[in-house]
């Protein structure tokens, strides 16, 4: 991994009730766009943006045209460039015919994403504007060990499979209110924002996120056009899930457990 | 969730030596694409596909509107409609004034998949018919016992952050010939696939692939065009990701521990 595989972040560790700032590091999140340049009159397309941690790039872009059935070779690949540190640029030899209505046809998206970061985070401020004013509140550490065992009281499919993500809806004093499962935890989470939505509860900024996995960007960013405040991961959270979430006024807590988690902005809502 | 959220499955459990054959349930996951019908001309497109596990359909396609974005309140969606198991058709309101060049922009890509996972299969196997001839070889479900200790001890940036997943090779005698590390699982395994690439080492038939987290549709893709038949995962596999492993002969090996394992399918190589 290149050095910029992890971040440092300063992080306040809450531990049986007793509180101690520290520094932390975290797995880098940044997007890398994929730009390919290919045919005859050597056209530029730019092919994916993908949200990952930066270092092997290369590797990546060509693993990726690889997996995705665009190049079969390595030899199809006749220079790899970086334009700068999130856009990588890829030369094919002109005899690698692509078919760009069956390249669209075969990409599926899961989220959404600018052509950085930076981009995507200024395009929810866009978007948020109108879930500024909170109503000031409070929860406590005592109401944040109790989450992840409660959500293990109500997922049915993970009890059977061991196998699926859950996003889970609390109020503020820790009472659940509804559960979604999928394999996606992206999914999860849209069909707990899309119950909220039926149910005209959003934006739901007296409430507590419960997410079963690990906290990346894109669930931040999809919580944020909910309006949530606080999110709770059983997991790690990354570098630009922090950030964006610090952006936003959200406290973001990760490695939930029954005595203990980790706040990584925000922090000062949380009663110890 | 609904009845089909889940699905059915024989497997092999393997426990300090010894073999049961059981039936197990697994988490489904399907495609499910997600249409819009808007503006003055009541324009048709077909917005996403995401891999999901079926039920809460209707709040998913609303919710991942609304967290894209395209959507700002319920009454922007006026109709929700399945055309088929995994086909939503969502009706917009008149007046949702939809920028598509900015929705493009706005989607990123994380893997292939066609309109349905069958098609997607099938266009794994035009592409992978080069790989069929692999010649006959067993690995030992001690090799298998010891896989997950040996990454351990090669995750440089999961042991600083504990939020990272990582692909790892090995040959048929469990030695480590490789590891990547990404915060995207996808990411992970396209790093790898492309250093084994830029090394002439593809394809990858005389080897074990490691994934560090749950096995899903797209794993097993992306695996397959690198020529792989052992892919051995520390968390669960989806339904959907075993259906392909099945299809391309290859053994997919699920909640790898120290003394234990899962085969879902192709359980004949793995000697006990």
């Amino acid at each position: 991994m290149s050095n910029n595989s992890v971040t440092k972040q300063a992080i306040r560790r809450v531990q049986q009730g007793k509180v101690a700032d520290v520094d932390d590091v975290l797995a880098t999140e940044e997007p890398l766009e994929i730009r390919i340049i290919y045919g005859p009159t050597r056209t530029h397309k730019n092919l994916a943006v993908t949200m990952r941690t930066p270092g092997n790039d290369t590797e990546l872009a060509t693993g990726f045209l690889y997996t995705e059935g665009i190049i079969s070779k390595q030899v199809d690949v006749t220079s790899c460039k970086k334009l700068n540190d999130n856009v990588m640029q890829v030369e094919l030899d002109k005899s690698i015919a692509l078919d760009l209505k069956n390249i669209d046809r075969n990409f599926y998206t899961t989220s959404s994403c600018g052509v950085c970061g930076k981009a995507s985070i200024d395009a929810i401020k866009t978007e948020c504007t109108i879930y500024d004013k909170v109503k000031p509140f409070t929860v406590s550490a005592e109401t944040i060990y109790a989450l992840p065992e409660k959500l293990r009281g109500h997922q049915a499919a993970f009890a059977e499979t061991g196998g699926i993500h859950a996003a889970a809806l609390f109020d503020l004093a820790g009472n659940i209110i509804m559960v979604r499962e999928d394999v996606g935890r992206h999914n999860a989470l849209d069909k707990l924002v899309g119950a909220a939505l039926n149910g005209g509860m959003i934006p739901l900024q007296q409430h507590i996120l419960l997410l079963s996995g690990r906290a990346s960007f894109e669930l931040v960013q999809k919580a944020t056009m909910a309006g949530l405040k606080v999110i709770v991961s059983v997991g790690a959270p990354s570098s630009l899930a922090v950030q964006t979430a610090d952006e936003f006024g959200i406290t973001l807590i990760g490695f939930a457990k029954r005595d203990k988690f980790n706040i990584y902005c925000n922090s000062k809502i949380v009663t110890v």
